[in-house]
């Protein structure tokens, strides 16, 4: 039974968002790490650095190697990352002479690193797709109400009339900058990550940058000029686009509440939620949501930011930090997606004829 | 799979706590909810509000009612919380007439915000007492290494010489503070959520405070003169609490990964963490993650406390913020206990001779 | 002009505090300093430390000593602290032998620590009153208007009428639960800094405990066994109840700003804000600025809980944080009372007849 | 005497920032909201929708209007913005008719919004400037020193030897990627604001758009389709980047601290700080202000994405929020830069031969 919202036995009738959990899951992760160890073989084997024949050894990790999470857990226990026990795992699953070719010249972070980031290649299309349901969402509502008068209010009282598609576009013109930014952020963030203890890829000499030009084309990333291990920019930017969307969508959520309010009557949704205490309620559950995860997001961006601070070569306290953040911000903002398009699917109208 | 660093398959090695996991389950939530409505009932039969006979038969619900989780889960996602489907669940495990004295004058956050009081009932005492392990330790260090020489460092650079029983010192001197506050909390902390739809109890009439005096007895609880559904200060003092320990903690940590330095030789460490790429090192694993659970601590008070603007008589906003935030602060803060302590015990010596 | 908000040229019609700037001023700071080091060489004098006379040139240095603040600049741009400085100036000031018996066994942060809890002392002392200004407010309401009917309101809907004294107990018991915390608090808070360079006031042998006390005395503060310097938890902890205070003002901007909407009508206020383009408006501008007082706030303890991490003997990092947050969080809770209290003065009518 | 640390009578020594302090205090804000007025009022008669005649006289207001800063306080005091009040002011010294046309079609956000959007404008370039600054700095340091050695650390511990331009390689390439990414954010953020009352440009039918464009020309900013008053995801991104920015520094900062301690060696900086009581030392200051600065924009980042929360066509809440957040945060990172490059300066050597 997990404890987190996102796959919780039942705070995930709400929050729920099981493809992203899955993308975020520790079988996810094993499995991206044992992809990245094969592709760096290749690579290596492209380049002449390890034997042809060990990268097909090693190719068959895919299916042979079935991760032990007790040892994985133990040793990181004592690690402090997964990646020593795994790659231990991993030889012995191999055995014999193969095993040196394994991992050769990388480190933990390398195969964490670019673990993450093979994920976040799935994970920002995911969300660029959820992004467009939501615009695609609004531009039905608009099509439909659009043309209704809203009272406008500010500072939360009654200015003047507009319409509905005057409101609508102020929720779907942040989504499609939140697009393109996506899109100049992606070229920074998936990157391939690998720099051996270091960052500077020593055991390798000259093939380093030729091996790392492999690697990141059979993984359809890109590269850094240096390796960017203690480089944190890229991650902490992607999570303030977080942010920016899940604080969009909140402001629609709280727009929506306030419509929401009997006295208001300037939206009907269909399915509102119950109270045990008075039934006749219909609750705004999910625009309030929105706003709850827009607050959780924008928070969390403040811690994940200090992880910018990674002292050295490389900081166990900084990096280990973002995985207690990051992965919740990307569900949080996954699910605030899910709710949006669930809530403008449940408008049953909106704005006065 | 869980995706929650503090019950994942694998980075619960390092932050796992399986005994507040468990106190912060979905089961353990369910238990306490539903001891709640038998001690309510129980309560209320006491003060003549329903029949005796109707309290015995929802005292057996502790035995007869399992949750149907995925019932659960379609109620929450519909109704924001999880009690009205568990009240249906219960009341169809009850059947006949007695369904209407489960739950009665109560509502869903009653029953929930109960439900965590309870639970941080049990969680507080095992703070305090894990804070007292750490203290403890801290003890025994002192008195093994407490007469050697330690150079004081001021702004990162040195200053005289101090002892290591004075370094000790500045570790213990806020635990002690720190389980003072929280005795002073606990009297505010500790107090039974029941007030009906609203928080007048409505239905109760003049019985109200009387069935709430008797209900916290029975809780072991303590009251408030008018309920605090809306009113989050204590549980948001809480949880700056959580951020004072972890806090004092990770000054801990950040000054033992310093002590560790090579060119230190401040403290030697046993098991300290390997590398995937330099077997030869030893690494202040836990030391470094103290200051990373402190620096998450400390950050998420600063989006816990957002939920204090809860408007009105009921925030869906506001209050599920909290189930995003708060059982997070509390499992790092106890798995940061539980890490200072196996730090402390795996000091093998401290300062110099 | 200042491009603070709490002493700005115009921002401070709204935020303006000026009782509390001036006791974070930069005189105010100096003052205290000065007062520090004249009771320290009172205390040292009565102890035998010092020379009688060197105390009372000392004591002169009230009249005598004028802060040369370019000076001061420039010193705290070359050492991160004013005190190296100060102290010469102050030395200068003196001249001859006496200058050897200002700041003795005193380090920069003594004197600036205990500058800043003897400025708390005052500053607390004023929350606490204004923190009784806002109770005052609420129960006269409560006696105007509290027998009148509210529609109670759960999720944003409405829900059943309580009264207006329901609605206003639950803005009033928060306040005496913070006078009631303050007050656990301030034995912790209000406590004498004295440690010297590393904090075993290596220059004072044995008399060190007994000057503490009598410096101790002669400034009004406690004390604690060993000096605090690094550890930081009461000051951290008491700017977690400033988020408290404004936090609970915040849920109460926030109802009374939803009372306000005009098709609402749950609250009259007088002196509404109005605007350069709709001058009919009355916007309840003083409620909603306390919403915004009450995030920043949560939100800056989020970062003050940071430099709970104080590494060593002294963090100039973490130290130097305080410096940036605390200030500003004490004057924005200290704004939203007096803002508090200007509200509900405001207020014409509130609930329905 | 102000107490924000950025203008402060002494703390300014270490965090003083004249240039950007300039561009955002009161004074620059009236300047640019009278330049908004007189470039409005150009564009509208270029339009015809004023008369020229008009226009000119209000172009006078650059030399005519000098601002009433008590009677702008009073008016922000009562309106919570300083706009009414200041267009009243520039009406009266206008006099007779022409004051009709003052302001016109405009409502309070539109001026204040375009002038702190028109600082911007500078503010942007004086930080991307100081970004090369530090990049100069740091290119000069490797051309130096680039091939010496330095002992590479990860968590903590000695790992394997790398060269001095490998570190700085690490502190120089998130400083490209920020120029980067300040150029994408520059076409969101630097746009005008121009909707009249809710967004919609009521008064100028048909007008809006060519007025919109003629008046972004003349301001030498972009436009958007729909005026983005309640959408504050650009200016919020703004503030993520200058968390990115200082927090790259902090990064550096941290590095130099720690290569700067004794038992290191690894830096040697002229003019450290000094300490009142142990006269010896050489503090890192500079290095040690940098993680102060990093933390402190790192968190004031996710109190500023509280704002996006941004209810219905302009929320007094959370608008004023920005106020509060934003130019700390501009001012901390642009005093990041400054001591970035100060510090870099002063170093006499780095690395080992």
């Amino acid at each position: 039974m997990s404890i987190s919202p996102f796959d919780h036995p039942f705070l995930s009738g709400l929050f729920g968002d099981p493809e992203l959990v899955g993308l975020l899951s520790a079988q996810a992760d094993v499995e991206a790490m044992v992809a990245f160890e094969i592709a760096l073989a290749a690579a290596q084997a492209e380049c002449g650095v390890i034997a042809q024949a060990d990268a097909e050894v090693i190719a068959g990790l895919e299916t042979r190697y079935r991760a032990d999470f007790e040892g994985l857990k133990s040793g990181l226990g004592r690690d402090g990352v997964v990646a020593p026990e795994m790659v231990r795992q991993m030889r012995s699953a191999l055995g014999g002479q193969t095993a040196g070719s394994l991992h050769f010249g990388a480190t933990s972070q390398d195969v964490i690193d670019t673990s993450l980031v093979m994920r976040l290649k799935s994970i920002t299309a995911i969300l660029a797709a959820r992004i467009g349901s939501v615009e695609t969402s609004l531009e039905r509502l608009s099509d439909r109400f659009g043309g209704r008068k809203l009272m406008a209010r500010t500072r939360m009282q009654d200015a003047l009339e507009i319409t509905v598609a005057d409101r609508i576009t102020d929720w779907s013109a942040p989504l499609a900058r939140h697009r393109q930014r996506l899109k100049e952020i992606e070229g920074r963030l998936l990157v391939v990550q690998y720099g051996g203890a270091v960052g500077i890829l020593e055991k390798l000499g000259e093939d380093g940058p030729r091996v790392t030009r492999a690697l990141a084309e059979r993984l359809g990333l890109g590269i850094t000029e240096k390796p960017w291990h203690n480089q944190r920019d890229s991650i902490v930017e992607f999570s303030g686009w977080l942010g920016l969307v899940s604080g969009s969508l909140g402001k629609m959520g709280q727009d929506i509440a306030l419509m929401a309010q009997n006295a208001m009557g300037d939206v009907v949704l269909a399915g509102g939620g119950g109270s045990s205490a008075m039934p006749h309620k219909s609750n705004p559950v999910s625009a309030e949501v929105l706003v709850t995860l827009a607050r959780y997001v924008a928070g969390s961006g403040g811690t994940m930011a200090q992880s910018l601070v990674h002292e050295q070569e490389r900081s166990g306290a900084a990096w280990t930090l973002e995985w207690l953040v990051l992965p919740q911000m990307i569900l949080a903002t996954g699910s605030s997606l899910l709710i949006a398009t669930r809530l403008l699917e449940s408008v049953e109208t909106i704005g006065q004829d």
